[in-house]
C-alpha cells in the first residue's frame, strides 16, 4: 500500500481522473508466459460498468481497454502471452460531456472527498469527482482480470449479501443467481425483493449501503507474510481502500467478538486428500495472517451513495455555509458495483502473496511431515 | 505493509519470538530532536503487559525496554532527543522457563497459526507460539510510544466497548474510567458487570472476544494518500494485522450498510475557528481516504482466545487426528490487552501519513481559500 | 529501485517496448500546484530523440507526449498545474514498420540483453529490442522534465566529456557550447574533432563508448538518507540503471583511490552568505550520503554501441553457434544521447530526496547554530 | 534502497552508532531451513574488525555477534536453522571509552559527514562519528554472512587491486594470497610493496585511497529486474552506499568508454555444459541488468581516510573558521577493510534478486529452447 501503487511482487499502479483524457494502470511483476489478451479483461470491465440497469449511474462508457505493452506472441502456441515486463493498460474517457460543474466546483458534497482533496492539495479536479471518482476502480477490475490468471486453480467470486438492513438468506445461496439479477445477489428471492426496495429508495432521492462478500477458493495454504504483511492485513488494506468502504471482515468478522473460544475454534480433522479439513471456517481461511487452504472469506460494507437528491447542509471552499443536492439520475446503491471491484482486490492480494511465498520459500514443504525428515 | 516492516516514512521493523533471546524493533525515519527516553516508552509497555490481573495470562515479564541507538543529548536543553537515525529498541525475554512443550510441538492448536507456520516454512518455533505469539505486540506498543510524540496536539486513546455479546452503554462513556478497571472499559457500570461475567467464562475454561474502539483526536485534515495509501486503508491493514483481529471498522463501519444516504452524510457547517464542523461523524474522520480534521474513529474485533481448557479436536504435524486443550491458567479475553496495541497502531499510521503529507505537499494550503488566490 | 518503479516519494513507473503500441509512465507523488503542460516536457524529449544527426540512429519518431491525468486548471492563475494525483504520460509508437526481425528473433546479439531476457522470462519481444530498447529512456526524460520543476533554484545540466579515449579539455568548458554541437560537448574544439573521429568509426562499422558528466546546482544541503538511502547510493542506482552504463562516479570518482587524504579533503571556509564554502569538491557535493550544498557532480561511462556492422560470433536461442552483424545505419556512439537521460535521472533522485527530507525533518534547521540553541 | 533498509525480498535493516549501546540489524525474508549459527557469521566479522594490523585503526572490539531471533532447532538434523521469521542480530559496543570529544563535537572534519548530519538533522552523535562511522558496516558483514548461504553454489570473493596509484599485476592474481597479507591483496609481490608504501604514508600522517574488486561466481543467469531493479543498478547502489566509496564499476567499468564495439562485445559460443560461454566478460556478468551466468565482476573506489594528522582548514558548527587534525593513531587506508564489506553487499544484492526471480518466474525456463516449445 503506498500512494497509487499496490503490491510487492504483483504491483499495480493506477492513474486517471473521472473526466480527464484517460485512465490507466501499469501491472508490474506479472509472471511471464501467462496467456493474456484484451478479451480476458473486457468481461470484468463490462460487469463493473455503470449504466446497465436503473440501479446504477447513467454514465455511458464502453470502457474499452487497450493493452499497450508487456505481451507478445508465444512462439509455440502462437497465442499472446505476458512477457514478464510491465503491462500498460489504458481506457480513454469518452463520456466527457461539457457538463455544468459550477456547483460542485465550489461546494463540498457531504460524504465525498471534495473538502479533503482541497485541504490536502490546495486544489482538485472537481469534474465528476476527479481522482476520487469510482471511475478509478475500472483499472482495479482490469488488473484483477490479470491477477485471476496466475494462481493455478484459484477462483474468486463475490456477491451482495445485504442491502440497507436487508440481509439475504444464506440457506438460499446459489452462485448461479449472482449473474441473473442486477444486484449480484445469490439469493433469488431476496433479489426480487431488492428490486422494489431499491426503486423506492431511488425514487425518494435517497440511497442505501450494502455488504459484499468475496470468497476465494483454491488458495494454497501458506500464503501471507507475518507480521506486517499478513494476508488478512493486506486484504483489509485492499478492501478498505475501495471507495466508500467503511468496514472489513475476515471470516467471523466483527461477530467474532461475541463468540466463545469453543465456538470460534475451527476444529481440524484429516481429509481424504491428505490435507487438513477445518470443521468450520470462522477464521475465514486465515490463521496468524497465513492462508489455511480453506476458502478465504471476506466481507466489506459500502456506505450509501453520498450524492443524493435530498438537500444537505454544507459549506463551500471559501468558507460559506450553503446546501447542496445531486441533480439528475443518481445511483441509489453504489455497493452493487463494488462486487467485481472487491473480487479484483482479493485476487491482487492473493497473487502478490503467492509470488512472495514462492520467492521466499520456493517449493512449499511437503506436508504432513514425516518423523524422519521435514 | 510488508514482511516485518510497516510504514513508508515512519518505518517500524520488528523481530523476535516469544521464547527466544529477545524481541526488538528498529524505528526508522523518526524526525530528529523529539525528546525521548525509556521513560516515555515504559508506561505503555506496562499497560500492555500481561499478568496484571486474573483476566490476563500469567506470564510475568518486566518488559524492560532499552534504547540502543538513535538518541543523543540535546546541546541546548541537555535532555535526550532523537537524532533522526534509526532507533533500536530491545526487550530481553526473561520468562523462558524450561516448560514442557512436547504437546504443542506436534499438535496444532485450533485457532492458532501452528499449522499455517508449519505449512508455510516447514518448521516453527513452537515455544510459547514463537513469532505468532502476542509477545511481538510489545514492540508495537514501544514504537507507538514514539509515534505518539510526533504530531503536535494529537492524542490517541482506546477503550473496550464490547466483551462477548455485552456492549457498553455509550451514554456512560467516561475516559477516566478506562484507567480504573482491568478491562480498559469506559463504562464503569459495565466494567463491574464484566468482572463476574469474565470470571465465569474463565472458570469454565472458555474465552470470549471483544471489540476495541480507538479514537485519535487532533489529527490535521489532509492526511492520507489516495488511492492505495488511503488513511483508512492503512489503518485497516495496521489493525487487521494485530493478532486475533477479524474485523475493522471506520466510523459507522459495517453498520454503514444499513444507513440511508441522508443519515450517513455528515453535514457540514463552519466552526468558529474558521474550520469546517461536521454535524456527525459517520465517516470516522476520513473521506476519500484523507483525514477531515474530525476525530479518527476505528473499531476492531478480537476473536476469543484460542487456547482454552475445553478439549478441541485437531491433528498433529504428522497427519494424525488427536485432541488438545490448554493447561494451567489461560487468558479468557485477549481482547483486553489489545487496547494499547490498537492505540499504538493507529499512532503509527497517522504519523507516517503526517510525514508523507509534509513531504509531498510541504506546508498545507491555507483553508478556506480566497477567490483571488489559493 | 524496484522492478519498473523508481523513487520513494517522487515515484516513477514506466512501461513499454520499442515496437509495442505505446510507451508511458506514471509520475506519482508530485507536489500539487506545480505549473505543468506538455510544452514543459517536449523540449527534453526532442533533445533525446534519435535521428537528429548522422551520429544517432535513424529511427524517426515525433515522440509526442500526452499528459493523461494529474493536471488541472489553477483557479487563480488560469494555468495548468499538477493536482498531486498521479500524472499519466504516454507516447504512441509510430515507427513500427513491419521490419524483418527474423534474424534477431533467434540470434543473440553480443552485448545486448537478448540472451538474458530469454533465459529470465522464457521469451522476449525481440522487435527493436523490446523492453531492453533505449526507447524506454524517453519516459525517463519525460518524467525528468517534471522533476526539474520541483526543487526551487535547482538546475541540472549534463555534457559529454569523453568519447572513446578522447577527453575534452576542461579548461575550455563552456556550457553554451553544449547546445551547439551534436555531441552535447562543452569543448568546442574537441567537438569539432569528434565529428571526423566518429565519422570514421561509423564508416568502418564500429562504435565507441563515452563518458557523460552531470552537474546539479542549487541543491540544498541536507538531502540524502543514510545509510541505505544515501544520495550517492541512489544516484549510482539511477545512473547505472541507464542502458549501457558500466561505471558511475561521484566527485573524484575512481580517481579518489589515487589521492592522498590531504589532497582529497575538501577544506572548508565560511562564505559571505553565511554558508560553508568548500575549497574543492572531490566529494562531488555529497558527504556521508548527504548533500553539502556544493554542486552535485556525477559521471558515468556508456559502453560502445553493441549493434555494429562488424560480424561477431554468437549463438541462437536453440543453442546453435552462429554469427551476427547489424544491418543498415547504426548508432556509432549511444553515449551521446545519454546526456539528457543522465540529467533526468539525477533530477529524479534529488527531487525524491528533497521531498523525503521535507517529510522527515520538515523545515531544515537554521545553520549555523548558536550556542544558546539549535 | 531506502532509509536504513535495503532489499526487497531479502531485506536488511540496521541501527546503531559508533559509541552508542549497541549496533544491530534485522534480516527479514530469509528463506527457512538454512543452517545458521553465530559461528557462520563471526569469521566475517573478524575479517572486517579493525585493530588487526598497524594498517587499521586501533579500536579494539571483539565484535561478538548474538542471534536474537529467527532460528530454531531443526527436528531432523538437530542443527540450528532459520525459521523464515526475522533474524535479529546485535553486537554490544564495548569500546566506549570516555574519550574527549570536545574538538569534533564542534568542528567539522573535512571529508566527513559532520557538517551534513548537522545541517540535515540539526544535531548529531559526534562520538566516534556516530551513525556515519564505519562501525555500521559490521552489520553489513554480519547480514552478508547469512546472504552467502542462500544461493546454491554461489561464492563471493573480494580483493584489493589498487592502493593509491599503485595497481596490482593481474597476471599474478592468486586468491590464496588474499588471506595471507593484511591488505587482502591477491598479488603477493605488490602486497610486499604495500607494506612499506603504506607505512610511509601512515608515518607522515597522511592516507591513501584504494580500489576493491569483488567477484561473484556461481550466480545463475536470469537475475535482475529491469528497468529500475537491474542487477547492476542495485549493485551500484549497494556499493556506492558503503562509507567513503566514490565510484563503482561493472565489468569494463569506466574503461568501457574507451573501447570500440568489437572490443567490448563479449562474443558467445556454446559450452560443453549446454550453456553459453562468453569469450570475454567486459559485461561483468550482466547484460540489460540481468545476470548472464558469467562471473559478476564489480569494482569500487574508496577515498583516502579523511581523518589525518596533517592539519586541515575547516569551520565549526557556529560558523567560525578554524583548523583540525586527527590525533593518536589513524587508519592510513580505510579501503583495506572495505573488502569484506563489499563482498557482503554483493551477496545481499544477488540473494535479493535470486528470491525475486524465483517469486516472479518460479522455476527458470529450460534453456536452450527447442523449436517445438519453450
Amino acid at each position: 500500500m503506498s500512494f497509487n501503487t499496490f503490491g510487492h511482487l504483483f504491483r499495480v499502479t493506477t492513474f486517471g481522473e473521472s473526466h480527464g483524457a484517460a485512465i490507466g494502470c501499469i501491472v508490474d511483476g506479472c509472471p511471464p508466459r501467462i496467456p493474456l489478451t484484451e478479451a480476458d479483461i473486457q468481461p470484468y470491465l463490462d460487469k463493473r460498468r455503470p449504466g446497465q440497469s436503473r440501479f446504477t449511474t447513467q454514465r455511458q462508457e464502453p470502457d474499452q481497454v487497450r493493452i499497450l505493452s508487456g505481451v507478445f506472441m508465444d512462439e509455440v502456441t502462437g497465442g499472446q502471452v505476458t512477457t514478464g515486463t510491465p503491462i500498460g493498460l489504458v481506457i480513454e474517457n469518452v463520456d466527457q460531456r461539457s457538463k455544468d460543474y459550477s456547483e460542485i466546483r465550489d461546494k463540498y458534497r457531504p460524504g465525498h472527498a471534495d473538502y479533503t482533496y482541497d485541504v490536502k492539495y490546495g486544489l482538485r479536479d472537481y469534474r465528476g469527482g476527479g481522482r476520487q471518482s469510482a471511475r478509478e476502480t475500472a483499472m482495479r477490475v482490469a488488473a484483477g482480470a490479470i491477477a485471476r490468471k496466475i494462481v493455478p486453480g484459484m477462483t474468486v467470486r463475490g456477491a451482495l449479501v445485504q442491502m440497507g438492513p436487508e440481509k439475504i438468506d444464506r440457506a438460499r445461496w446459489d452462485w448461479n443467481e449472482v449473474e441473473r439479477n442486477p444486484f449480484f445477489c445469490p439469493d433469488a428471492q431476496k433479489a426480487a425483493f431488492y428490486e422494489g426496495y431499491l426503486d423506492a429508495i431511488r425514487k425518494r432521492g435517497s440511497s442505501v449501503g450494502a455488504i459484499i462478500e468475496v470468497i476465494a477458493e483454491g488458495v494454497p495454504a501458506g500464503l501471507g507474510a507475518p507480521v506486517y504483511g499478513k494476508l488478512d492485513g493486506d486484504l483489509a488494506a485492499a478492501l478498505m481502500g475501495i471507495n466508500a468502504v467503511k468496514g472489513v471482515e475476515i471470516g467471523a468478522g466483527m461477530g467474532a467478538a461475541a463468540l466463545t473460544g469453543e465456538e470460534n475454534s475451527d476444529e481440524i480433522r484429516m481429509g481424504n486428500d491428505g490435507k487438513p479439513i477445518f470443521l468450520s471456517n470462522h477464521a475465514g481461511g486465515i490463521l496468524g495472517g497465513i492462508s489455511t487452504g480453506q476458502p478465504i472469506v471476506v466481507r466489506f460494507a459500502v456506505k450509501p451513495t453520498s450524492s443524493i437528491l435530498i438537500p444537505r447542509r454544507t459549506i463551500d471552499r471559501y468558507g460559506n455555509e450553503t446546501e447542496i443536492s445531486a441533480r439528475g439520475r443518481h445511483d441509489p446503491c453504489v455497493g452493487i458495483r463494488a462486487v467485481p471491484i472487491g473480487e479484483a482486490m482479493v485476487a491482487w492480494v492473493i497473487v502478490d502473496h503467492y509470488l512472495r511465498q514462492r520467492g521466499q520459500v520456493g517449493e512449499s514443504p511437503a506436508w504432513p511431515f514425516t518423523r524422519s525428515g521435514g
